[in-house]
């Protein structure tokens, strides 16, 4: 093979200024919580909406949710919880110290915690105001590929099982441990495997190590005008490796490709040495590709430590845009015509009226007049002018990335087709917001827990013909639901198409309620999403379209799959990792 | 799941004129022949070149190998070759007979010889010169799923092996039975399973027997306004079960995709049951997608029954185009921008200086004066008003497909970056004409064969940096070898490159020789061939883009991948299919 002319950046330092919180989503340093004025505020200076207040939040959850919320009422958390004793097998901890610095080696409540939890609103729930089950007995952070081998080697020999851990944002209890294990449990933290190896900007690949985060891989490679293109919601926090593990979705897929799409080779630590090849070609028939197993592995077939991914150049153009549409359905129908007959921008994301009213509901307080005056005036258009009914409305929000050419017609199908189904242009300004949103209003559900509210969110993908049934159906079941069992006020549900396909899409959905009074709010949530997957799947939805099975959902995997299907996970993860050392346990995969 | 508006197509009636050759590649009513006159001719009137005479293609070759080829002095084939007896399985065949009808089984001696080989050339030169080891035992021809279902529990039951077929057009020895198979083999035909079960419109989708041939699902398809748009070379006889199980590419991949991305779901026999699941959703991330493995089994895991695919309208505009270059250097720098900056029309091939020249030996006599004049005048200005070596100058030829104005925007790319690295326009025609070749070119082979000449081709991907590298060292170590061996006038060796993807591409070689005189030719050739391979792999390129491995390959696997890797594909292949039913025993997946 020729020499090739790579680039190797340096190692990324972690700032000071990017501690996470272990009780709550995110970085310390931002939070919502209610000033004097009683008004929402957001801390911090990290995100558009940071240092801002948010004047109308309280008052349109209360109307929603038909609440009276007191903003002097909080239920307390009383993070951390307490945890049984960690079970420690010394001849474990003798040999892996042979190989790891005590720095690598953490034994704390507080990180032992940390790494036992995603952010499913049960964990939350949990940590917070529940009592928390077993969790991992200790935590080590390899540094290198060999030490990762060398884990597993040692964790084999002495009955010990490996949890790898990422960036732990993950939705479906794939971290948690299952009180019923005897054997000792460590959590192999890989972010300190966080480098980018190299770049081949002739091949537009770049070697990236499993641990790297995703909005430190961005900002390096950004700096060597490229990028992987790979944006889940929360790549803030999210690693390689779990993205390769929960076989992730980006929210510029369209133009990047999801994870699977996005990777070209890796290299993984198995039960019985490394998974590798010799090159990295950019497609072959040489047999069934096993390192397609990594994708939604989950923990339970071994651990990927680098992996090399596809490159483009940063576009020369990226625009936001947005448009209004009458309706939910004259949504649907845009984006269905617009799939099948052009190119789809890099994000196109449709949000049922719920959601634009909660849009609205975060604007920060306008300290110009102008502002005021000028939103008005656009209301008066929309709704008197354009007669679009407050209640029924919904927008759509955009994102062209390309050269200046391919933007251009981009934009010039989306905003010809959208007029076509009564869609009206509403401008870059309110489709940049919806993406701006996206990363503070992560943080808004374990404040809303500090007063009463339960919320989190699901997701689906299926056909097209099934997915305006599928949204109608959730809600009603839910409602429904909700009605049934007196519960109190009105629950808040809500829909947004987030991906496109040529054969279907992708739906979010946020569900939330308010619980004061309610016995065991958070086992109440589940129940009432599984009442809603249950009717996802019978409308034709899938099971999940990025987020995972983990434990939250391996329940229903025989209703999606054939026995034999279920047969086959079994024999591979059995076949492959007999000892079962990657005990986390997920789908089923255990013992 | 919403009740779906389904088409549902007439069943696939196959013509009389589809008789297919056993004896050589393709159909019986087309073959090469030399006339009285001594030039070479077309049979038939399938093709373009159907009916027609060559009379440039005899002295081409003689000049090229640099020997004196004799129209009259043939080499005989002796087909059919003496097969071994077959092993009958008394117990199997009664059992089958229960639910088979007796047109569904053959024991015909003819039957059996398809049934074992593909379109290597030794496969190829084995039936007509050679003599020919075990072949399946007898062929059946499942009509249903349930059929191929008891097939595979008759042979469990009775330790018979099964070996599935699809076109039997592989190039990989994949159908070729190991001579120490002491157990009974039963070749499995699907091609009467060759229906279009459904298409579905709105959600661009359609479900498809295993067993249908790819010239009539794209009839079928065509029919209803749509396509999937996978076309091999082999696409008049291949079957979407085989692009499955080779994991095979289509010429227009960069418009359509390779086969695992128009593939959305697909159901698949296996030794323990049904592979199914509940819904085709555009994308899921519901644990590791076992069905994946199936792409490039080549037979070693179970049978693809059906597979829902991916649909496309069909294209608005549809155009060739062609462009001179004066050397390959600066067609694969055409190439590479092209995909670091635009999107590349569906198909996009750049054949060398010899392929070239080759292509025009392949011109018919012309009946027109003007088209002489015209073609001496097109010549006289590439070589003389640009300047074009006639002996370094290449071809790119160009397929672009899609709605108006894409088209237009690639061919002003395509145009705009050829100029840019000394490309000249050359016409719709010349690039029509380099498509249509592809069909019929696949006859000359065995043709040839009749007058000592063997040939063959062979495959590679690699990244962009090593492509140039990869044609010249093979070009380069088989005239070396060719040499040494003082082997008879010149070899021919020709590549092209196939396919473009953003981090590198798929090469394609063509390479023969004279064989008059020579000791075994046809292992002299494979010789020949893993020298080539060989220095693919040094060079970096891959074990195959879409060939395969089969069993012609299967000692390189541990050159390309770690211990642990084909530790995996055993541990899988013996966990899936313990008593090796499926025993075509390719990659080394056998006992």
């Amino acid at each position: 093979m020729q020499k090739r002319d790579l680039i190797h950046p340096e190692p990324i330092t972690i700032g000071s200024d990017e501690a996470e919180s272990h009780e709550n989503w995110g970085f310390r340093d931002t939070s919502f919580t209610i000033n004097d004025a009683e008004n929402v505020a957001i801390t911090g200076s990290r995100y558009e909406l940071s240092g801002k207040e948010l004047p109308r939040l309280l008052p349109w959850i209360r109307e929603t949710l038909a609440i009276d919320l007191d903003a002097k009422d909080r239920f307390e958390p009383n993070y951390p919880p307490e945890v049984p004793p960690s079970i420690e097998n010394a001849k474990f901890i003798a040999e892996i110290t042979k190989f790891l610095y005590t720095s690598q080696i953490e034994k704390d409540v507080d990180s032992r915690i940390r790494h036992g939890h995603g952010h499913t609103q049960e964990e939350m729930f949990g940590i917070k105001y529940g009592k928390v089950g077993r969790v991992p007995d200790i935590v080590v952070l390899p540094e290198t590929e060999e030490q990762v081998a060398s884990l597993i080697t040692v964790a084999k020999d002495n009955e010990v099982i490996l949890i790898p851990f990422g960036g732990g944002t993950n939705v479906t209890d794939a971290l948690r441990c299952r009180d019923n294990e005897s054997r000792m449990i460590v959590s192999v933290d890989m972010r300190r495997m966080n480098r980018i190896l190299w770049i081949d900007k002739e091949n537009m690949m770049a070697c990236i190590e499993a641990g790297a985060v995703g909005r430190h891989i961005m900002s390096q490679l950004e700096k060597h005008g490229v990028t992987m293109g790979h944006e889940p919601d929360s790549v803030e926090f999210s690693t390689l490796g779990g993205w390769v593990a929960t076989n992730a979705s980006g929210m510029k897929k369209n133009k990047y490709g999801n994870i699977e799409e996005i990777v070209v080779d890796m290299t993984v630590a198995t039960a019985d040495g490394t998974l590798k090849r010799l090159n990295q070609a950019p497609r072959e028939s040489v047999g069934s590709d096993i390192r397609r197993l990594m994708f939604g592995s989950e923990g339970t077939l071994g651990i990927v430590t680098s992996a090399v991914v596809k490159l483009f150049t940063l576009p020369e153009s990226q625009e936001y845009g947005s448009v209004l549409f009458p309706n939910y359905e004259a949504g649907y129908a845009f984006m269905h015509e617009l799939v099948m007959t052009s190119t789809p921008p890099a994000s196109c994301r449709l949000v049922d009226n719920l959601q634009f009213q909660f849009g609205l509901a975060l604007k920060p307080a306008s300290h110009s007049a102008a502002a005021d005056l000028k939103s008005k005036a656009q209301k008066f258009f929309v709704t008197k002018v354009k007669g679009f009914d407050p209640y029924k409305m919904v927008a759509l929000t955009l994102v062209f990335e390309g050269n200046r050419s391919e933007v251009d017609r981009q934009q010039r199908d989306v905003y010809r087709i959208a007029k076509k189904h009564g869609g009206m242009k509403a401008g870059g300004e309110n489709g940049r917001r919806g993406y701006q949103l996206t990363y503070s209003i992560a943080y808004i559900r374990d404040f809303l827990m500090n007063y009463y509210i339960i919320a989190e969110s699901f997701e689906t993908s299926c056909a097209w013909s099934d997915a305006l049934a599928i949204c109608e159906n959730v809600k009603s079941v839910l409602y429904a639901e909700y009605e049934k069992r007196g519960l109190p006020g009105k629950p808040f549900i809500t829909s947004r198409i987030t991906q496109l396909y040529r054969t279907g899409v992708a739906i979010y959905f946020y569900f939330g309620f308010y619980f004061k009074g309610v016995d065991d709010p958070s086992h109440l949530y589940l129940e009432l999403e599984n009442i809603a997957r249950e009717e996802i799947l019978r409308s034709g939805g899938s099971l999940s379209h990025h987020h995972g099975v983990g434990k939250i959902r391996e329940q229903y995997l025989p209703e999606i799959m054939s026995e034999t299907a279920l047969k086959w996970k079994r024999e591979i993860k059995n076949s492959l990792d007999p000892q079962n050392v990657f005990g986390a346990d997920n789908q089923g995969l255990g013992k």
